[in-house]
């Protein structure tokens, strides 16, 4: 078992913070940064908190990610926008982006925002809950650099570009599906890895195409299969939901799609020939009192969540899950007993420390 | 081998206007449904053709939908609104909002539409062709009569409850994605009953929620399962998928949700405590010249398109499938040499011809 040690909230934050200002970001960058990267930490997904800090410092030793960027709205109607990122932080950008979204639906009703030019941008959820607290429904995605295989294909083409809605609540916890469009997050795959463990089939192919529960397939030349997994089980939607992503994200906003989706890794290059600017994301807010009294769709959403959670279940012991409660059960525990944060990711965060000397009392 | 009979489209055309318009349904009204049902045959999709006539038929019999409707706009904003479809035929309704969608998006860039109080809608990929037809990126969904578990639930809650995208593209055919957020869309089991053969592990649970290969057990308190089959390999993204259109369709335009989804077929009563109006759907439409200029955006989908279809084979006898090829190569054939209509449903129109007193001199 991993020794993990546990941070207060504050403390991780400021640590983060002073990384990001210590890449160059403004304080006003560095702490919104900062925020996704906790918030993620705070819901229990790991994957996406500090523990991805030292890959935005690589990748901005790299020069790949610009951490003074002059994010500009590059088209624009009233109720739709493209953003040109800079290059910058997609925490930061992404954040920019469901803002002007925001503005755009309370003037008329819904806002939609194309990104180009930016970078990973953390949990899908932080973004969408931008608009949950405004009472309005969110929309975030994103593309990523390529995993997946289509259906029929033995060739990585799509990333596993998550797509997440978030739907404000009354009484209950809003709810949020944040899913990637692949049959298993990468996360999960990452956990095999270093566990040694051997995976569901359905989750990946090797090299020639062929299925395998081997995790370190993909590291050989292998791909993960799309939501659905084979075409008997509808891997074709996977596939269908994956390139749904890549084109909201990308193709409408003129960033890189498919194959030429820079890798989040410094190890390896950007395509040579790229087909836009850096990666690409989709966003959208929609007001709830466009559609609907307030009053009448809280009291019909919380009709819907409670009928759901009553629903009779297989498993006596393990009732139907609401999208988005794990999480909200995480936030709440972590919010109130500090920030779990394994030894592997503690000595990533210590030499980090030490080589932007940034203070790590902690 | 069951025997078919092809006929030209515009007879089976005029005949399926004379039987709407014998259920008392306007000349316009009767020319547009008949056309979503046309539309759907020519695209191969005859689960959703003129095979579903006599279902309509039947409802309508029951005065379980309203032929003569007073579609109205409960409210709006400059790119939002709610339809109430009056209890109509959705293949009606759904056109209406999508044209209100598509005015909106010329307006202010998008246009976004819940509907309630409506009925079945035919394919949404008719819809969204709609928004295609225009340059604009076209969404539609509806949610359906309860018959998926969600993960962990031994009960149907969801509707198949299908989401389209659609997207326009330059030199190459639209990519539109309609799928069924289930493993297996109801029409597929369809046929495994009438042949009688084993459905694959993880379409389908019996009534103790037990996984079950017999297509029958459906019908005997069985259910669907979501995309995704299983936990391990992402049922709970299938069942996110089916929630978000059921709350973009229902909770936000005060239609019947989950379980209280009136049934379309007529031997089976709705819910005596309806939580809502009919059925509902959600329409989107998104003008590409919001985003990016057109002819951008025509080069890279044009790009995207043909680097996917150049994929690497798993089988190099089966490239990667474009999602909306088959039935754009569906539409091309069957609109040159007529529409195929197998036995059984060929008897089914006799009659109704017969009941409803309408010529049909094929």
């Amino acid at each position: 078992m991993m020794s993990t040690h546990t941070f207060t909230e504050s403390r991780l934050r400021s640590f983060t913070e002073d990384i990001f200002t210590s890449m160059g970001c403004s304080a006003e960058h560095a702490k919104l940064a900062a925020d996704v990267l906790i918030k993620a930490d705070l819901r229990g997904i790991d994957s996406h908190g500090v523990a991805r800090l030292s890959g935005y410092v690589r990748l901005w030793e790299k020069k790949r990610i610009n951490t003074q960027p002059n994010i500009t709205i590059v088209h624009e109607t009233p109720s739709t926008a493209t953003i040109d990122g800079d290059g910058g932080l997609g925490l930061v950008i992404a954040p920019f982006a469901m803002n002007l979204a925001l503005a755009k639906a309370k003037n008329c009703g819904s806002g939609w925002i194309s990104v180009r030019n930016s970078n990973h941008f953390g949990i899908a959820a932080y973004h969408t809950l931008l608009a949950v607290e405004q009472d309005m429904i969110g929309f975030a995605m994103t593309n990523a650099s390529p995993l997946v295989a289509p259906t029929f294909a033995n060739e990585r083409l799509l990333g596993t570009n998550p797509m997440c809605y978030a739907f404000p609540a009354g009484k209950n916890a809003p709810v949020i599906i944040d899913m990637a469009t692949s049959a298993a997050a990468n996360g999960k795959l990452e956990i095999a890895q270093r566990t040694g463990k051997a995976v569901p089939e359905g989750w990946i192919i090797d090299k020639n195409g062929k299925s395998s529960t081997n995790p370190h397939e993909l590291k050989e030349g292998g791909s993960l299969l799309p939501l659905g997994s084979d075409i008997a089980h509808g891997s074709h939607k996977g596939f269908g939901l994956g390139a749904t992503v890549d084109i909201l994200s990308a193709v409408l906003s003129g960033a890189n799609f498919g194959p030429w989706v820079p890798p989040f890794v410094s190890f390896l290059e950007p395509a040579e020939n790229p087909v836009g600017k850096g990666i690409g994301h989709f966003f959208g807010a929609m007001r709830i009192d466009g559609f609907r009294a307030k009053e009448d769709y809280f009291q019909s959403i919380d009709t819907w969540i409670e009928r759901f959670k009553a629903a009779k279940p297989k498993d006596e012991n393990q009732p139907v899950i609401i999208p988005g409660e794990p999480e909200m059960l995480a936030f709440r525990n972590f919010s109130k007993i500090g920030i779990p944060i394994n030894q592997i990711v503690y000595e990533d965060l210590k030499k980090l420390a030490a080589e932007l000397k940034v203070n790590m009392d902690f």
